[in-house]
């Protein structure tokens, strides 16, 4: 196998990369500047031991505890659970969220055999035991995966009554066209429908 | 900035990648084992020295010569002129071509500041002088830019009448539908229509 050959077989190992696309890209690192392909290797070589998951919140972090962990200007009552890290950042990118996170790595999916003792409940149950959390937002994703963890959620804390559990909204998404709406999500926007 | 920052601003300078996609190869990359990174990261780094242009035809090698200019059981009478080295890997997987090539580094395109004397048109004339071709054929995209680059070498060419010049057909894509054929490529393949 030539050098193009294993560059282009370990490109389309990447995520929504194919053949085609790994061609390209590597027929760009042939001729792009060498400091360029370095940087980009040393990038990868050494993402896996710089990034790792906090030991707390379970999001992905250079520190541990991770920075929203130990960020004492945020919201102490408030827990968002999520299914995985980069969750995490897509909600912190929003500016709308200002307290503390958990992630589950994943949600309850039966037939991928991803069963509730897969995810990190048990150190969701020992933070709300050990914190103060007057609201816990379940952010899962609008799936069926989704739905099913966060009527697990719902399930598992049914003794704490101290906790309000609320979940992200789900309707016609900001700028959509309600032409093109699918009819689910218009069903939910309907039955969600709030008070003008 | 962040290792994650990093690695996702160097992916985005790949063809084809906008931050979405890189932010999506940046988390499998955190999550793979570390034996692939380190291997794609080593592919990425060393590509720009174990593959170079041929110094007979331009296109990209690890040899030189190219295993192709090498190869003594090519058709030697036969020279097709392409644009890009990867036009080279795209024709040969085509498996319908045995003789040699010549890579041009490009298209004439005045208007992206690419005259003919950015492009190894020097060099094919001197391949010509010192081969013994019968037939050249022009392998140039089927666009404006590859057109008048076709136009050129014909110029070029004037005086080597020992020299047939042929161009790649224009025509209906194999499997595709007269429906969906645009209107030039539908009357580039009426003008160019062949005795069945």
């Amino acid at each position: 196998m030539t050098a193009l050959d294993t560059l282009i077989k370990s490109l389309t190992r990447l995520p929504g990369i194919g053949p085609k696309s790994a061609s390209r890209m590597a027929y760009h690192l042939i001729k792009t500047d060498k400091s360029y392909n370095l940087a980009l290797a040393e990038a990868i070589a050494t993402i896996g031991e710089k990034i790792f998951p906090c030991s707390i919140c379970g999001s992905f972090t250079e520190t541990d505890p991770c920075p929203i962990c130990s960020d004492t200007g945020r919201d102490r009552s408030l827990i968002c659970v999520v299914e995985e890290p980069q969750d995490v950042l897509t909600i912190q990118a929003s500016g709308a969220y200002t307290g503390l996170y958990h992630v589950l790595g994943g949600a309850i999916s039966p037939l991928d055999g991803v069963g509730p003792e897969h995810l990190s409940f048990a150190k969701l149950l020992k933070r709300i035991d050990e914190g103060s959390f007057g609201e816990l937002i379940i952010a899962t994703n609008p799936t069926e995966e989704g739905d099913t963890t966060a009527l697990y959620i719902r399930h598992l804390l049914k003794d704490h009554s101290e906790i309000s559990i609320t979940r992200l909204a789900s309707g016609l998404p900001i700028g959509g066209d309600l032409e093109y709406a699918d009819r689910i999500t218009l069903a939910r926007s309907l039955r969600g429908r709030v008070r003008f």
